[in-house]
C-alpha cells in the first residue's frame, strides 16, 4: 500500500509542503527511515536523527526548516501526537481476519447476527445473542447467552463475553479480555476477622475460623460506546445491579474492575490497574499503571493518579494524587523529599537532645 | 422465573411477614425496584431509597417497620450479607451452557468422564483424565493429560488445567484461569547479581553477565474441595512437590500463586494478589487486592493484609498488616500520620539547631 | 521411567558414589522420599529430613558424609541449584501433547510449517505464517497472519501470537500468553489533564473534559532466541518500531510489557511486573514480583529491583533498588529504619521545642 504526501496530509487535516505527489509506503523513526518511508520527527529533538536516516519526507514540528534538512516534502501539524492517531489509523493493516462466518464457528440458531458480521474459527455464539452490523468476532471467542454487542465491534482472539453482558457500539477487545466473570463476593456465617480489622484498623479480634459462602452475581456488565478493553483484562459482573463502564473509556492490559463498580466516561485505566468492587469513578479520570482502588469509595471527575498509587479513600474531583496511601501529588513529593533527609534529621535530634538535655537520644 | 416471598424466606432460613404469597421475579436495589422486584434494603441507610422505588416487598434490617414503609410483605434476616448468598444462589440463571457432551469437543478415549458431565464445544480432554460426576466443562477448556477433577466442578470458558493437576470437588474456575503452568525457576552457572543482592541487601557485587537455565516443574498442583479461582488467575506447578491450595480457599481475578507455595484452607486472595514461590500460607488468611508476598516465608493463620501490602518477611498468626514493607496495621497508621507532619518537623529541627548551636541545619 | 544413579550423574555432569547402578523413578523432598526416589538434599539443612525419609540415594551438598547417612548411593554437585535444572529437565514428562497436526486445526494454505511440527486441536495458523522445525503448538493457539516463529518452540494451550510478530528459536509460552496485542496509546484533541500533571507534578490545570483518539500499533513485536513468556502475560505491539525482547530473557506470569519497550538479553521479569511503554531495559536486569516501571525511562545493565519496587526515573547500570519511588536498596533500608522511629522522634522534637523555646510544638 502506498500513499502520497498529499493523501496523508488530507487524512490528518494537516498542511503539506514540497513535492506532495511523492509516495511513501510506511511510517518510520527518523534515524531508521529509508527513502520510501515517512519519517516521524515531531519535535526538534529528532532533527539530528533525521539527518542520520534517508527519509525524503517527514512529519515535522511547526517551526522546522524542511528545505534546509534536504527533504523533498513535509507535513506540518499543530499537535503531533494527534497526527499519530490519524496516520496510524490510515496505515494499520489490522489482524487480517477473514470476512464472513467461519464454518467452524458454533452459532446458536436463536442468535441475531447483524449484516456484514464476521466470526472467526472456533468461536461460540450463545442463545439469543445480538451482534450489531459490521462487527468482527475473532477466532476462539465466546459470546454468552443473551449478550448484546453493538455495531462495528472488533474482538481479537480468545475474548470472553459472559451471559447477559451488554456492550455498546465500536467496542474493541484485545486477546483474552474477560467481560462478565462472576464477582468476588463471599460471606462467613458470623463476623470474620477481616471485617473486624476493617472496623477497628486493629487486629482480627475474637473472630473464629470460618468457611466462605458465595454471593452470586446477577447484575451483569453494561459497557457504553467506544470502549476498549486490553489483553487479559477482567470486568466482573455486578451482584444486583450491573458493573458499568462509560462511553469512551479505555482499559489497558491486565486491568481488573470489580463487581458493582461504575467507571465514568472517557477514563484511562493503565496497565495492571485494579479497581475493587462498588467503586464509583467519575469522568475523564486517568489511573496510571498498577494503581489500586479500595472498595466502596468514589473518585471524582478528572482525577489523575500517578503509577503505583494505592487509593484508600475518596478523592475529590480534579485532584492529582500519588503514593500509598494516595495523597495530593505535591504533598507526596514534599514528604518524599523530607524522608530522604530523615536519617540525618535523626542524628540532628540526637545531638540536640544531648546538647539540651545532656543525654543521648539514640536509645 | 417467579418466587413467592414465602419460598425465598424458606430458602434463606429467614422470617417472612405480611402477604407471603406475593410473587417477585428478581432482586433489585431499593431505589430502582419495581412492583415485581424484591428490594434489598438490609440496613437503615436504605430506608429513603426504598421510598423512591416501587417495591411491594423487601428484605429488611432487623428493626425495620415494614408496614410504615407501605410494603405488602417483608423478609427479616439477622445477618443480611449472608442472606445475599442464599438469595443470589437461588436466582442465578448461570451461563446456560448446554447439557451433555458437545460433538465438537475432543475427548481422549482413555479419559474417564463421570455421570451427567457436560463438556462444551471446542474443549479438549487429554489422556487418562478423570472428571467427577455432574461437572460442567465450559467451551474452549483444556484439561491436560492425567488431570483429576472432582465432582460438581464448574469451569467457565477457556480454562486451562495442565497435565497431572489434581483438583477436589465443587471446583469453580472463571474464564481464563490457568492451573498448572510451569513455575518460574531459573539458575545461572555461577552466582548471579540478584543472589548477591539478596544476601547483602547491597549491590550486585562482582557477578558476571550470565544466561539462565530452566528448572522444570515436576510437582504439579493439588487443589482441595470448594475452591474457586478467578478470571485469568494463575497457579503454577511445583518443582518437586505440588503447589497446594487448601479446601474452601477463593482466589479473585488476576491472582498469581507461584510454584511450591502452599495456601491453607478458607483463605481469600483478592484481585491481583501475587504470591511468590515456596510461600507457606496458613488457614483463614485474607490478602487484600494487589498484596504481594515474597518467596520462602510463612504467613500464619488468620492473618489479614490490607490492599497493596507487600509482605517481605514472616507474619505471625492473627496479625493485621499493611504497608510496604508490611508492618502491623496500627504501627503503619501511626508512622503514616507522623510522615505527614515530617516537612514541618524538619523546619522545627532547623530552628532548634539554629537556636541551640547558633547555625542553620538546612545545608 | 527409571534412571540409574550413574545416568543421572552423567546428565548433570556430577560425581556419583556408592551403588551407581541403583535405579530411581522420580525426585522427591528428603522427608517424603521413598526407597525408589532420589532425595534432593542439597544443603546441610536437609540432613535431618533425609533421616525421616526412606531414600536410598540422594543428591547431597559437597561435604556430606553419605555413608554415615545410611545411603546406598549419592550424587555430589558443586552448585546444587544448577543440578536441579539438569535433573528436572531429564525427568519432565511434559504436557504429552500428541505429535503431528491435529485434523481439527485450521491452517491457512499459505502458512509454511517446518519439519516435525505438531499443532494441537482447535489451533489457528494464519496466512503467510512461518513456523520453524520441531515446534510444538499446543491446543487452542492462535498464530496471526505473517507471524514468524523459530525452531523448537513450545507453546502451551491458548497462546496468542498477533499478526506480524517475529520470534526466535526455542521460544516457550505458558497458557494464555499474549504477544502482539495493540499498544495502549491514546490522545486528546487538546492538552489533557494528565499531560498537565506530568509537566507540573501539580494539578490538572485548566484542561477540559475530552475524549480519546486511538493511536494504532504498526510496529509489531520482535522476540529473540531462548525467551520464555509466562501464563497470561502480555507483550504489546509497538507504534512505529517493534517492541523488543532480547535473547534469553524470561517473563513470569501476568507480566505486562508496554508498546515500544525494549528489554535486553538474559533479563528476568518476575510475576506481575508491569513495564510501561517506551522503556529501555538493559541486559541481565532482574525485576522482582510486582515491580512497576514508568514510561520513557532507561534501566541499565545488571540492575536488580526488589519485589514491589516502583521505578519512576532512570536507574544506572549495576544498581540494586527498592521502594516507591525506587531508590538504592541500602538507602531504602536506612530510611525505612528511620521511619519506624519517627513517632518517637516527633515526641522528642516537641520536648526540645518546649525546652528551648518554652512552648509546645505539637499544635
Amino acid at each position: 500500500m502506498t500513499y502520497t504526501i498529499q493523501q496523508i496530509a488530507a487524512a490528518l487535516g494537516a498542511e503539506a509542503v514540497g513535492d506532495t505527489a511523492l509516495t511513501i509506503t510506511r511510517a518510520a523513526e527518523p534515524a531508521m527511515a529509508g527513502p520510501e518511508d515517512l519519517a516521524l520527527a515531531m519535535s526538534p529533538q529528532y532533527g539530528d536523527a533525521l539527518a542520520q536516516g534517508k527519509a525524503r519526507a517527514a512529519i515535522l514540528w511547526p517551526e522546522a526548516d524542511w528545505q534546509a534538512m534536504g527533504l523533498a516534502a513535509a507535513i506540518f501539524t499543530p499537535r503531533p501526537r494527534r497526527a499519530m492517531a490519524g496516520l496510524t489509523a490510515l496505515m494499520d493493516p489490522g489482524q487480517e481476519f477473514a470476512p464472513g462466518i467461519h464454518p467452524n464457528a458454533v452459532i446458536d440458531p436463536t442468535a441475531q447476527i447483524g449484516a456484514d458480521v464476521s466470526i472467526g474459527p472456533f468461536s461460540v455464539i450463545g442463545a439469543n445473542v445480538q451482534i450489531g452490523a459490521r462487527s468482527v468476532i475473532g477466532p476462539h471467542c465466546h459470546v454468552g447467552a443473551h449478550a448484546v454487542l453493538g455495531e462495528d465491534a472488533q474482538l481479537r482472539e480468545m475474548v470472553s463475553l459472559g451471559a447477559r453482558v451488554r456492550i455498546g457500539d465500536r467496542f474493541i477487545a484485545q486477546p483474552g479480555a474477560r467481560i462478565g466473570a462472576d464477582g468476588f463476593s463471599f460471606v462467613t456465617p458470623e463476623v470474620s476477622g477481616a471485617e473486624n480489622v476493617r472496623k477497628t484498623m486493629g487486629d482480627i479480634g475474637d473472630a473464629q475460623a470460618q468457611s466462605w459462602t458465595r454471593i452470586h452475581s446477577l447484575g451483569g456488565v453494561e459497557i457504553g460506546d467506544d470502549v476498549e478493553v486490553g489483553a487479559n483484562s477482567t470486568v466482573d459482573s455486578g451482584t444486583i445491579r450491573a458493573t458499568m463502564i462509560g462511553n469512551g473509556t479505555k482499559l489497558d492490559n491486565l486491568v481488573h474492575v470489580g463487581h458493582n463498580t461504575r467507571v465514568g466516561r472517557d477514563c484511562l485505566l493503565c496497565g495492571q490497574v485494579g479497581v475493587s468492587g462498588s467503586v464509583d469513578i467519575g469522568n475523564n479520570v486517568v489511573l496510571g499503571g498498577q494503581v489500586g482502588v479500595v472498595d466502596n469509595i468514589f473518585i471524582g471527575d478528572g482525577v489523575v493518579a500517578g503509577g503505583g498509587t494505592k487509593i484508600l479513600s475518596n478523592v475529590p474531583a480534579g485532584r492529582a494524587v500519588m503514593g500509598y496511601p494516595a495523597i495530593k501529588m505535591q504533598t507526596h513529593t514534599e514528604i518524599y523529599k523530607a524522608q530522604r533527609r530523615l536519617p540525618r534529621v535523626l542524628r540532628d535530634v540526637a545531638a540536640l537532645k544531648n546538647a539540651v538535655f545532656n543525654r543521648d537520644s539514640n536509645d
